[in-house]
Formats: C-alpha cells, sequence, structure tokens
C-alpha cells in the first residue's frame, strides 16, 4: 500500500504523478527529451541505460516497463535481461558496453565515474553529448527510481499491464498519466 | 577538469545545463516547483532537504550552494551544517527532524522508507503533500548530485561564487543560465 492517499488504478511512478501534476509535467518533458525525441542513440539503447540503472537501484516498476520499451525496441527480451545485470557479456556494441558501465557508476555515485571510463567510451566514438545524455538518463533514473519506492506505489498485479503500456509509449512518448476522476 | 566539453565560467551543474538547455529546461521547473514557490514548508526547510541530501551524496558544489541557500533562509549558518550531518540532534521541529530522516533514506534507496517512517512524520503532522515533496525533493538532488559529479564540473575556486548566488536565486528563483557566447 502507497505511503500516501493516491489516485486508484495507476501503478508506480503514474500514482504520484497524478497526486502531483504540477512536478509530473516536468519530468514527463525530461523523460521525452532524453528517451524519446530523436537522437544519435537509438530509443531502445536509452531505454536499456534506463532499464540498467533501474535494475541497479532494485525498482522493480522501473525495471520492468522499461525493460518492456527496451525489448520492445530493440527486438530482443533475452538480450535485455542480460544487459540489466551484466551487460559487459551481452550481445551489445562496444559503445552500449561503454556508456551502460559510465551510467552503472552513475547509479550508484557521479563520484565513481572515472576518466578512464570516459576515454572508454571516447574510444568507441562516443559523443560529448551522447556521454552527457547517457549521465543524465541514469541521474533521472535515480530519481525515479526513488520516487516510485520512496512512496511505496503499487506494482501492476500482471504483467498484462506491461506490456499493454508498450504500444501507448512507443506511440505517444512520455506524456502526462490521465487526469484522476474525483473520489476514485 | 569536467569529462566533456563544457561551457567555461559556469561551475557546477550550471555548466552541463548551459550545454544542454533543452533538458536544463525542466530540471530548473521542477527545482522551482518543488524549493522556490509558495509551499506549507518554507523555502529554508525545503533548501535544507536539498543540502542534506546532497551532503548525504558527498556532492560538494550542492552541499555547499544550497546549504549557502538553506543558511540565508533560515538566519542560521551553524543549523545547516549540523544538520547536514545529524538532523536528530540539530535545533530543528520535530516534523523536520522527521522529513529529514525520510530524505536521507531516499538518499540511499527508496525502499529503505518504513511505514514507521511515514507514521513518525504523520505523527508530527506531516501532510502527504510535505511527505510527497520531500520525498520528490530527495529524489531530484539524487538527480542532480549524480548529474554534477558524473561529468566531474568544475567547483567553483572560491567561496564567494556561492555567496553571490544567494540574492541572485532568492529573488529570481530557479531559471535557465545564460546562454553562453559562441566559442567562449
Amino acid at each position: 500500500m502507497p505511503h500516501i492517499s493516491l489516485p486508484s488504478g495507476l501503478p508506480g511512478i503514474r500514482g504520484p504523478m497524478a497526486f502531483r501534476p504540477e512536478t509530473a509535467k516536468p519530468i514527463n518533458e525530461l523523460a521525452n527529451i532524453l528517451l524519446f525525441e530523436p537522437h544519435s542513440l537509438s530509443r531502445g539503447e536509452r531505454e536499456l541505460i534506463a532499464t540498467h540503472v533501474s535494475c541497479a537501484n532494485e525498482c522493480q516498476f522501473c525495471q520492468t516497463i522499461h525493460g518492456a520499451y527496451a525489448a520492445h525496441f530493440l527486438g530482443d527480451e533475452a538480450l535485455v535481461l542480460q544487459a540489466k545485470v551484466d551487460p559487459e557479456s551481452a550481445n551489445l556494441s562496444p559503445k552500449m558496453k561503454a556508456l551502460l558501465n559510465i551510467a552503472g557508476k552513475v547509479a550508484r555515485s557521479g563520484r565513481d565515474v572515472t576518466a578512464d571510463d570516459i576515454a572508454r567510451a571516447r574510444a568507441e566514438n562516443a559523443t560529448d553529448l551522447e556521454i552527457h545524455d547517457t549521465v543524465l538518463i541514469a541521474a533521472l533514473f535515480c530519481l525515479c527510481n526513488r520516487y516510485v519506492d520512496g512512496l511505496a506505489t503499487d506494482m501492476p498485479e500482471s504483467l498484462a499491464y506491461f506490456r499493454e503500456r508498450v504500444p501507448v509509449m512507443a506511440a505517444q512518448g512520455y506524456q502526462m498519466p490521465p487526469t484522476p476522476v474525483p473520489g476514485q
């Protein structure tokens, strides 16, 4: 049960986003820019960064929903499951492995990212923007994971919820949840 | 030296914000709603939450600048220094101690926040909105601390920088940094 009274029927981050739409708006805008808008990293690659960080933070809701998005875009669920816990041995490009290494360190602490980590990404032709956005996606999911778990939000009872959300997000990007009906 | 090429003369979070103004806009909007707009928690109390979390995450830039803001609004620098490391023994209201306890747990992991932590805050008359915003301020600073340190941004050479920023933020709130001059 959530720690505060949240609108019913909206699991995970969507509950507190409906509770406080003022703060949900910029969070969704930031997610949309980083994960959905056109970029030199594919949507699947960016969702994989979000999923890896959410797994490192042990956030069940975020790692499941963004893992579903990553698997949809990459067309490979087994790859996502492996990249969550052990990207170095997954079938990923050397650049993605270098970026996931940075993201995993950011999940622990920004201070853990070393010049060698950055040099490794650069050697695989990662750009400044790709490095910046990897750090910021990882940092954003350190926010989202704590927002979801710090309020003890509901986890959907069925995996069907996550499957149903995939085509909605894939078509619309990150948007505000629907306004809850008063009294519900 | 920062891990990527950032505009010069903008230390801490302001460097990457100028590098990527698209993502800086929603981050500033979120900070402004949570820390600057009218609220049942004072500006000083909200800046104290930001400072406590930034100290827990060992982010020198964020704990110094938000500590300066908190000291300005609360009118007590010694109180801020104590609340950073040991809020339970600081001269704070029982409600603020309960909220800082929640914020400190969010800094580690959202999963560390217990029903007892929430019950303690409620017993001191914390509202759902105050609990929500405490969790989200803490989560936002887990983002900001990692953004600042994950890119190895510059720390100002002098404490004068922080003193000079206080009246600017106190008057204007959280706004976009100035557009950098090309080539500088």
